[in-house]
């Protein structure tokens, strides 16, 4: 059996904590997963012969150990941990893309890439410094739709501008004093929404780069919080494709 | 000087975690601030300067005592702790509102909070059981938004709807089977945007409430997550008070 540790950044290997979480990656990324355990008090359930059933197809290895949930999970409802070798993804030069600089909060990447994947936009540039989405915590707060989105880490924006970013593609920084409103503007396909940090925001040269836009709310609130922000994004730029007939 | 417990929800009092929270109660409601605490780590600032100034100016007790950090915050970075008498609010009943039923999580309420202040929808009526807006755990998530905002509980949906409710109102019930999509729908003022719980979404008997709306996205998730989908629809239902000239 493999040593089980906390995570750390330089890991090969990182892990899903909770059964919604591994099944995700049992589902979209089986090749991915070691190993499962499970904690002795999981009670038998329709996930449980789920997760058995796919652990047996694949030959993944599947035992009961409570001692790696003492290890690993913090949390009392934890039952299933799914162990991840970690993979490398190239992005879709044609598709549309989120581009995140430095984002800086787990929770607030995981929700992000749960929106990604909720709205169709299944890949996500990351400038560095930036959170490490093989975090738990990251793959957690997504709810396991890391697995279905594609992602990629670049040293600067324009490391990410002249290889994946290049070519015909529509450019929409999101910034607090953006020449256009958001719901006024048609956001073109490909396109590249980009966001800033939570705390400081993009850096000021983005005011020179594509369309900025702005979400306007009243001044109760210094700015609306980065996945929020995000999803709304998402939100305008997809509509389109869903239409009643 | 008062004793320094742990938050339950029958407490008189809650409290601030952090400068930027503590601030936005002192700005805002300092009738309810009866105490500020600072950590002897707080370093001399701006932000201490106009702590200081308040307190002074409101004769609200401001002492440091480092043990009280110890006790009620878990956060290294937290230097200021605000303590709040709890009040009680009326709601505006000519004004919009956002319903949230049975809502459970502490960080997705006080997201929810934060877009309400700021997309100017300042009441929010909770039905319950619903979690504690007071937590202090919610109140940090709102940034201490939830100071700009009125809030109060119902024992069910029919009281909310027979007082503060009553009268001419639009009702929109979010749901992931709305019969009409949200960006296709007018939404008339005033409105309830009305939102269900983070598992289990709102009680199939509110597809007879007014015109319950969906937000389209792909089967790659089962559900937008609460504040985000909250948040969307506060959007789209302010966007024409935030015009260009």
């Amino acid at each position: 059996m493999a040593t089980v540790k906390r995570y750390k950044k330089e890991d090969m290997t990182t892990y899903c904590l909770g059964a919604t979480v591994s099944m995700e990656y049992l589902n979209i990324r089986p090749q991915n997963v070691t190993r499962v355990y499970l904690h002795s008090a999981f009670y038998e359930s329709e996930t449980k012969e789920k997760i058995l059933k796919i652990c047996n197809e694949r030959g993944i290895p599947c035992e009961v150990n409570d001692k790696v949930f003492q290890i690993l999970s913090q949390k009392e409802n934890c039952f299933v941990i799914a162990m991840i070798n970690k993979y490398s993804c190239e992005l879709d030069k044609g598709a549309s893309h989120v581009v995140l600089v430095n984002p800086s909060n787990s929770g607030n990447a995981g929700t992000i890439i749960r929106s990604c994947a909720g709205f169709g936009v299944r890949d996500i540039a990351i400038i560095r410094p930036g959170v490490d989405f093989f975090d738990p915590k990251v793959i957690r707060a997504s709810m396991g739709a890391l697995s279905r989105v594609r992602f990629k880490y670049y040293d600067s924006w324009e490391e990410y501008k002249e290889s994946d970013g290049a070519g015909e593609r529509h450019f929409y920084p999101f910034m607090l004093d953006g020449s256009r409103l958001l719901h006024e503007t048609k956001i073109e396909k490909p396109f590249s929404l980009i966001m800033g940090n939570e705390a400081t925001g993009l850096p000021a040269f983005f005011s020179q780069i594509g369309q900025p836009v702005r979400i306007d709310h009243t001044d109760n609130i210094d700015s609306l919080n980065l996945p929020i922000a995000t999803s709304i994004g998402l939100y305008e730029a997809t509509k389109g494709d869903f239409l009643t007939e």
